[in-house]
């Protein structure tokens, strides 16, 4: 058995999870999950049914971590320590994995649907507005070639994912911080074996040849 | 000096990072931010003004934290490991930390703001829908006493200030798990530390004289 099982569509946010996967070089089943009709495994390990889920098969026991972010930051834990951040950089690491997967996520999925905070009630939800959102990590990012500075971590698996998709989708806007940034992110093997897997599985579902 | 500078309103999430800090039990200096005048240091080290915001002051530099749940988690890394998670429980830990900070934030968010996805587009955003996302937090803590399971960790501030706050305003449904788990979390000292002095500031604000 594989050390880790990976439950993933290539249209999701799995694709977040598989390049944490290759990031840390680990052994992992891959667990095809259609949207209409989940696996029975899947629904146990996660009644929510949500893609990506990890299973790791570990001293006899099935360890499950759900939420994107979360699996980005467990593989390093576990399988990936030199994409831990060093003492010094742990402020910068938690700091931006947890906007990212937080204020940044709810701004994007906000602006997405067309849900605007009415401007006296900014400060009752975390992400204050769009705009602001985006405005805070492009500051960082225009100064910083990653989260922690100029070494590549676990957290740009996920920041650099999110920045990557809403780039990709329209949902972020074009600025040349955000591209750059992405851009440096996609030079990791590990993005590239990853998006190669996905697109060619996406290819195959949509019954193409490439 | 003291190790961190805490910038806070009592009537804001940093009575989240206040509980984390006391569990912590570091040495921290509070600086009052009201929601109209921001202070200048403040805006220095998060521009978006946000609080909970906190400087910890360590080898001749200043480390910035924004979001609670990334305060909770870095002061456990530095200053208190024994609230961290043993490697059997780093699943459990990290999975329902972003959970929290995530998908149960923006369901709640949702709900407060009246926005509701169309079914068809559930999958879509990360939250599903509000009773969804609560089922699954709940379906957790019926069968665990913490986050962990029978030891109360780092997460259990952050998941547990969560559920707490929800109870008291409305935006989290008074189920017996959720008041069984508020109720555990309530008897941890650092908690009634915390309370008792945001309830104090909060009293003053108010010009009260308890």
């Amino acid at each position: 058995m594989a050390e880790y099982t990976f439950f993933f569509n290539p249209m999701s946010r799995a694709q977040i999870a598989r390049w944490a996967l290759h990031e840390a070089a680990v052994d992992y089943e891959p667990v095809f999950a259609s949207f209409e009709d989940r696996p029975a495994a899947l629904l146990e390990a996660n009644p929510l049914g949500k893609l990506p889920t990890i299973v790791h098969h570990r001293d006899g026991r099935d360890h499950v971590v759900t939420e994107a972010a979360a699996i980005c930051h467990y593989l390093a834990e576990m399988s990936a320590p030199e994409l831990l951040p060093q003492p010094h950089e742990k402020a910068d690491y938690f700091r931006w994995l947890f906007y990212a997967a937080g204020p940044l996520e709810q701004a994007v999925t906000a602006r997405m649907f067309g849900w605007e905070l009415p401007p006296e009630r900014e400060m009752s939800a975390g992400f204050g507005n769009y705009e602001r959102a985006l405005d805070a990590i492009e500051g960082w990012l225009a100064s910083h070639d990653y989260v922690c500075g100029d070494r590549f971590t676990m957290a740009d698996v996920y920041v650099g994912s999110a920045i990557d998709w809403g780039l990709q989708f329209g949902s972020i806007p074009q600025r040349e911080v955000f591209e750059a940034y992405a851009a440096r992110c996609r030079t990791r093997p590990a993005y590239q074996e990853g998006k190669a897997i996905d697109g060619r599985l996406m290819a195959e579902m949509q019954g193409g040849d490439a």
